[in-house]
């Protein structure tokens, strides 16, 4: 497991022991006050706060144990909130960040008190037997009894995970004290049961952008029903709160060197900025850069293609398979079973540079051979033979394949474009590129300059960062600074609308070759076969 | 009804009307985030939070008024918070201040708008059914479901109460947005459900003394479920939120001039202080003035004496019933049914100046005549005859009666002395002597004087206040500087544990007598009988 040990003075959820003099006649102030004072002088005078329905039972829990009792107290508005009560031998406590993604959700299990991880597990959102896209998910929100079956879904799903990472670690859930949830717009309306209705319909209203922390009792959360649930902001209903948690870990702002940000995927999503300001747009990028389209496409997963390399005398294809397998060669007997995104963009450059396609991405006969042949009147390419493949059949790849990824590095060029010209800042005063998402994190930044989907830097410049959603959420529940900085870096963002004007469709007519028409902008791009 | 219009430019709960321009492609924000946008410009920029449940019916409220809404919200923390969401032509808000007794509630209804008392209820406190002494009533909430069966006839009739309120003035409960509740600590508790077990047990212990805002809806109360409401905060065990509130209705901590804050009832709770500082106590005084134990003593009520005047020739008694009937006298056919505290006083008074009982309080046979009689060995004066009576039978005033009256008059002088004693302020120092309470009210000062019960000080001194407790929680509802003041004001207030020592006696011993053994504290009594 990955660790992320912060400074633990910074942590925002903490279990402290604050030492109560019992009641006397000479002290007879009254037990929460009591309890509320002992607290505050262990948080050096702040304001704390309690809940009406603990401030009920204290009575009981005070005298079990003596008044000898440890405390859980979060930061809330300009003070501290008392959470929960215990006994003196009460053990660490848990926060959990959520990737509430809308196909695959993650959920960290951290150490509240050293920040340490200490599992994580990952999971298919249970939405997508409604509907694996999510205007379908919206459209049955809106029918009767819709949006709580949606929000039941996932709550319940989430609910048997976490008993499960519970029960592995052999913790109480009522000492899972905090958690965090970073996930897109709609789906964090989803999670809440907001009312997704008018975020897909102009002009695109979500219900709220910036919620205070809620509570995980009134979200029907089975980990401690006082826990804070903070809920990343959103900017608007095409940029929510899992790319402010993505522009947290990226720490973008706080540093001076101009920085891109990227999250690709159906959309593509960029961040622009450093410490003094921050601009934001996200665009169509067409659904070829998930693999979701490409016939032999599929999401990231054991035994598909995330690496090829085709020997540019013998034109042979050797591919890779991701989930940390050893690379098949197409000998294996266990062969791939398709291809990802990350795959694809380095089929397609391979076989831009040698040749297999052209500047247009149409397939070159010539060199193709006899592995090009014609389905239905559509040219198709043999990637993997069928005695090779892991699912019998060959696995191809068909000009409307290739196609479909050329719109779709050209709308990311575009937009990339587009921001940088609004800013006024040339590509080549870019300190940093940050590849967010997990998907991006397989992607090969060689592979993505030749097809001209990202700017032609050096490749120090890019840096992939895999799921920043969840480590966003994983440091802003674990460290305050970061916790107010989700919103103060929200409120910071100039959203900018893409405009599909003539301008921009002059730049993707441009952006549709490969690398691009023109040449001078992609330097490094030097194909053998020219 | 008595008209409290305050400045309601200080009103802490307010109904506004913020301007919002509907969501457009320039400006998508969020639903949520563009009310309390226009909220906080309404509010001078101010911070405004919003719960949850409310955040979800957003979108269908808006939409269903165009964006043009009123939103109720309320001081809370440092900034506001959004209560409820109405049309543009939603009527005004109103408030409810609660005295909170232990035998009678009192309802005030307050229109938020304009400050001014619309109506007011006062109701037999329904747990009177389980016990007319609080010790009682503690006693049946530690049995099973005892708590929750006090708590919830109290806001069963609590809530009988409001619609009827509601109804005769033709307002809607959920226009009802605020609530204010004074009483003493122990009806506090079982008002909240909270378990008053430790409260009577040294070292007498009380929940909690200082609550944030509940709503309406936690605590069951049938008016608008986020409606705050407003818990007068205790000092401790025996000095209790209606006493916070006592001192509000006063003003004395609004002034330089000293004064003393006097409740009678069966304990003495007396504060003194001024704008500076503040000292408290309470002690018992014996149920005498409450008119509990005298033979014919009861509470004050239609037909009750409340006035004596004995003829210094004739020693006639002529006496005057409350409830503004006219007095009878004996002669009147409708006669008087017993006697309450202040006419004990006032009765005692008179007997002591014509010398119809002596300094120690003993009947004096030569004065009294055959109006004495002797029942089972114990001395009995008549003061009504059977044929004068509205009961039929006479009424008659025993020596155990004078006797306990004297225990009563005496501790509570002993308390003043103790106290003024204490902060080293002599009686002639005090420049106010506010008398609080319903009971209070009815007493003559000269008659108090008297008896000693009360310092020889120029009458105009004494200033009857009436229901302070629904005084102050109906100023602590219209107005943010009360309603911050009296939990200030309760941090100011030093707690004077009345210790019964030897000097204590003494000084009790003392005061047995009439006026006092020391004439010369009491200047201004003059016995004819001397």
């Amino acid at each position: 497991m990955e660790s992320e040990a912060m400074p633990r003075n910074n942590g925002w959820i903490k279990k402290i022991t604050p030492r109560l003099i019992p009641p006397s006649l000479n002290d007879n102030t009254a037990d929460a006050d009591r309890l509320l004072r002992g607290i505050r002088s262990d948080l050096k005078g702040e304001a704390v706060s309690a809940d009406f329905p603990l401030i009920k039972r204290l009575p009981s829990i005070l005298r079990e144990y003596d008044f000898n009792v440890s405390a859980v107290v979060y930061q809330k508005d300009a003070g501290w909130h008392l959470m929960d009560v215990f006994g003196p031998a009460a053990p660490d406590i848990y926060g959990l960040a959520l990737d509430l993604g809308s196909s695959t959700l993650v959920l960290r299990l951290l150490d509240l008190s050293t920040g340490k991880t200490r599992d994580e597990i990952s999971f298919d959102n249970p939405q997508i037997k409604i509907g694996s896209d999510i205007l379908t998910r919206i459209h049955y929100a809106g029918q009767k009894e819709g949006l709580s079956e949606l929000q039941g879904m996932l709550v319940d799903r989430l609910n048997r995970k976490i008993e499960e990472l519970a029960q592995r670690h052999h913790i109480e859930t009522r000492f899972i004290t905090g958690m965090s949830v970073a996930g897109n717009t709609t789906m964090t309306h989803l999670f809440l049961g907001l009312d997704p209705y008018y975020l897909c319909r102009e002009p695109y209203i979500p219900v709220v952008n910036r919620l205070d922390l809620l509570k995980a009792g009134d979200l029907g959360l089975s980990i401690n029903p006082g826990a804070p649930v903070l809920i990343f902001p959103n900017v608007g209903s095409y940029f929510g709160g899992d790319l402010i948690a993505g522009i947290l870990a990226s720490g973008m702002t706080r540093s001076e060197e101009t920085a891109f940000l990227v999250d690709v995927g159906t959309n593509a999503e960029v961040v622009i900025g450093n410490q003094d300001w921050l601009m934001a747009c996200a665009g169509a990028a067409g659904p070829a850069l998930e693999g979701g389209v490409a016939d032999m496409g599929m999401m990231a997963g054991p035994g598909v293609i995330d690496r090829v390399i085709i020997d540019p005398d013998t034109l042979e294809s050797s591919v890779g398979t991701i989930e940390g397998q050893a690379a098949h060669t197409v000998e294996h007997p266990e062969g791939p079973v398709g291809i990802c995104g990350s795959g694809l963009i380095d089929l397609a450059a391979q076989l831009f540079m040698t040749g297999m396609i052209d500047l247009r991405g149409k397939f070159v006969p010539e060199k193709c051979g006899d592995r090009l042949m014609d389905v239905d009147g559509i040219r198709h390419l043999m990637v993997v033979g069928p005695e090779d493949s892991g699912t019998g059949e060959a696995l191809t790849l068909s000009q409307t394949d290739i196609d479909g990824l050329i719109r779709s590095k050209a709308a990311m060029y575009t937009i990339l474009t587009t921001i940088s010209n609004t800013v006024g800042i040339p590509f080549r005063d870019i300190d940093r590129f940050y590849v967010a998402g997990t998907f991006g994190s397989y992607i090969d930044p060689r592979s993505a300059i030749t097809i001209g989907m990202i700017p032609d830097l050096p490749l120090k410049t890019y840096v992939s960062l895999g799921n920043t959603s969840l480590k966003g959420a994983g440091r802003a529940l674990l460290d305050a600074r970061a916790k107010e900085e989700i919103f103060t870096l929200r409120d910071r963002i100039t959203y900018l609308e893409l405009n599909v004007n003539q301008e921009f469709m002059n730049l993707f007519s441009a952006a549709k070759f490969l690398p691009h028409t023109d040449r001078s902008l992609f330097p490094s791009v030097e194909r053998q076969a020219e």
